[in-house]
């Protein structure tokens, strides 16, 4: 696979198209946090088979084009050369892309949207990227959450951007949470499965098994620290009394599992402190995820990976300076 | 005109009523960046004659209230001499001023809250500027947006204030958005004229051509700039289907001509690429104005110059280390 | 007194045990920023008083167990030691305890987020404060005042905790506000003693002068200056036409006592201008703190401190270099 990798490197040495096309895939890892084209590439053909397996591949289309657009824009747009090669400009556009295209109505403005929104969301990564290095954090994906957030709600002013698939505004503490008791253990798996797959907005296990190699072929050690985190979210907010159809959709999982792959292993040490430490933040996340849900009712808004990006920025900037 | 400023300046430097009376120009002028009395002494007019064709007179006598407070409070409470001299403590309690007298209802205790909030906007514009001054970046009109949300939304705990003009808060999504099509000549123009009044929270032609007199005789390019940011935001956001009323009203444009001026000349270069970038985040503006719209909704409050502020954060946050 | 604090720290310096009891209390002492094991006595005391009047026992019980993990998490979490010794990873999480306990309904369930919760503040406390470092600003009660909102929200996600007293979510502008006139010297007196003990959610005439007396034996000027920013709130809140049950309940009035406590000696000199502008601030967190009750309305969340942490960050912010 090195072999591959080597030689996937020579060409795109050679040629822009299959360099522009490596800092695609780059940047598709790079939503699981991999600098890696193969994982990228399977993460893309979960992308693929979530879209199709529910009949929406325009949802995958608007991930892909705005993959490309934040692409492009960060090549022509004076950004540090290193950071695009990496696909550090990719990501965010990647999940504004498939945002924007599950929660609004398809159409011809709504590809508009996802050009435009694709290439802001490169300088909102920009923005900050700066604006957080003086603290030694990295932004996360908080160039996707302030994005789609913006132009989700932009939609509710314009007649030519009907909102489909968003959630109606409500005042939070109205509904009554439905709790099942006990989780069946097909339940269980399905909501850890579903919880990786919903990172990337898909609800596939075929899917969720896709990213997870993905995964595994640029870190072993990241797709476990995904499961483990999936694991933890699914039986906290089981046992919290979460609503059943959230946990087993895992819509309360996906936050949590970047929490644990972030700070278990890519921004942590996989010391026996380093994973107490991500083990509780995943907690947490989970905790701030019901939070945030709740927090975003009035505004008919998903809360997308804001808890991860709330709980992983805290733990960040909390961590001793030796480990920095 | 240059030997009328320079007279001005050596009776300004002779006492300190007209050093006062010139700061106070330079803090009207620097609502849209300029540090010129002459520029204050149009926009002074224009907000005059703006109240006045509206029957509204108290609303530019609390600007000017606001105006004299801050310019007081920045003389009084120990801040750099250089910012006060340029009127970088008085823009903000202007547009205060005017924005308390548009949405509360007129009273004695609307001044009182008039001269509190001009003297604390002093003290958050110096704290936004401190805190931006490590990223380089300016504070711009923040300090008027956080000052009057907080003070309007207090009226709602105080019998003795009640909000006059404010929006009726609500869910967002629930209104139906009503686009006319096509946009009419006529309406379009209105719509650039207003786009630029309505930067003072004012709703006259008039008005407008006497900001661009103003902005005209201290930068041309900036006059041009608003021009061009306020065709930028009619068109798009008549293009997405937005309300015509809204459109028409210049209501939609505001913060896209500040976010044209600022990033076109103020804090940026008016090179091709320059002023490639400053169009794209005019563009932004305008779906952000109306995402900031839907996302206040639930508040009651109006979305003010956010809008501007925070696509121009971004992008000044964004552009690259040699373009500083 | 000394003599007395001088023997306990000599115990504390041989016993583990001792230490860890001195840190708790100098953790109580520090929800008014004072390093010091008596004035926490004292505090806990009035905790204790103000629970048991009410019947609500395990709402004390809630802030002790918040109080005691937080000082063990900041023990092993490899944080600085001087910063835990002065009790500075302890107050947050007292006050995360008692208004979790306050506004949640009792259970076990409430007592296992109460322990979640206060580790946690412990990493928000420390990340908020290293964030604040290079500006110079301290980060206060954020700490409280986000993991309490994140919290208090998610209790809407989950079944196994139910929002006990939580108030309902409501837009703002909706109810009316009753204002009686004048204020009795009876109702002055005590909006004036409320003031005092809801800073640590208490409302008790006796809790307020044991909140006091702990304040007075670490320093006399702190209480004074608790006792007027308490009158001004009261005063100011009157004046506006405030809710007269507010008002005289001490709810519009903790927020400024803090403001005053910290602006008036703790970060500032009690110069003539040091307590104008102490003064000026507080009246101030009187609008801000109506402001923030109608803004945070839409959520169904209580302001808790926000509004004393916003005015004194701006105003320490905007401190010039030379009192910085």
């Amino acid at each position: 696979m090195e072999r591959i990798l080597q030689g996937f490197e020579r060409a795109a040495g050679a040629s822009a198209a299959v360099r522009f096309v490596d800092v695609m895939l780059r940047g598709a890892g790079q939503v699981m946090f991999m600098d890696n084209p193969l994982t990228g590439l399977f993460f893309l053909a979960a992308i693929l088979w979530g879209a199709f397996a529910v009949g929406a591949p325009l949802i995958a289309l608007a991930g892909l084009l705005a993959l490309a657009v934040a692409t492009a824009t960060g090549m022509l747009g004076g950004f540090d050369r290193t950071s695009w090669r990496a696909g550090l400009f990719g990501y965010n556009a990647l999940l504004t892309g498939l945002a924007l295209g599950t929660f609004l109505a398809p159409g011809a403005m709504l590809f508009v949207f996802v050009v435009i929104a694709a290439a802001f969301s490169v300088f909102v990564t920009e923005a900050v990227g700066r604006f957080l290095r003086l603290h030694a954090v990295a932004g996360l994906t908080f160039g996707f959450v302030l994005t789609t957030w913006l132009f989700l709600l932009a939609s509710h002013g314009f007649a030519g951007l009907p909102a489909g698939g968003l959630p109606s505004a409500a005042l939070p503490g109205g509904a009554v949470v439905v709790a099942s008791d006990p989780l069946a253990p097909g339940a269980f798996l399905a909501g850890v499965a579903l919880s990786i797959s919903q990172v990337f907005l898909k609800d596939s296990i075929i899917a969720a098994l896709l990213f997870l190699a993905g995964l595994a072929v640029a870190s072993l050690s990241a797709a476990l620290l995904a499961i483990a985190g999936a694991v933890i979210a699914v039986a906290v907010a089981h046992l919290a009394g979460a609503e059943s159809d959230l946990v087993t959709g895992g819509l309360l999982g996906f936050s949590p599992v970047l929490t644990a792959v972030a700070l278990g292993s890519v921004f942590g040490k996989p010391t026996p402190r380093g994973l107490a430490i991500a083990g509780f933040a995943t907690v947490v996340t989970v905790i701030a995820q019901a939070g945030l849900n709740a927090g975003l009712a009035p505004f008919g808004l998903p809360a997308l990976t804001m808890p991860f990006v709330l709980v992983t920025w805290l733990f960040l900037l909390a961590r001793p300076a030796s480990e920095g």
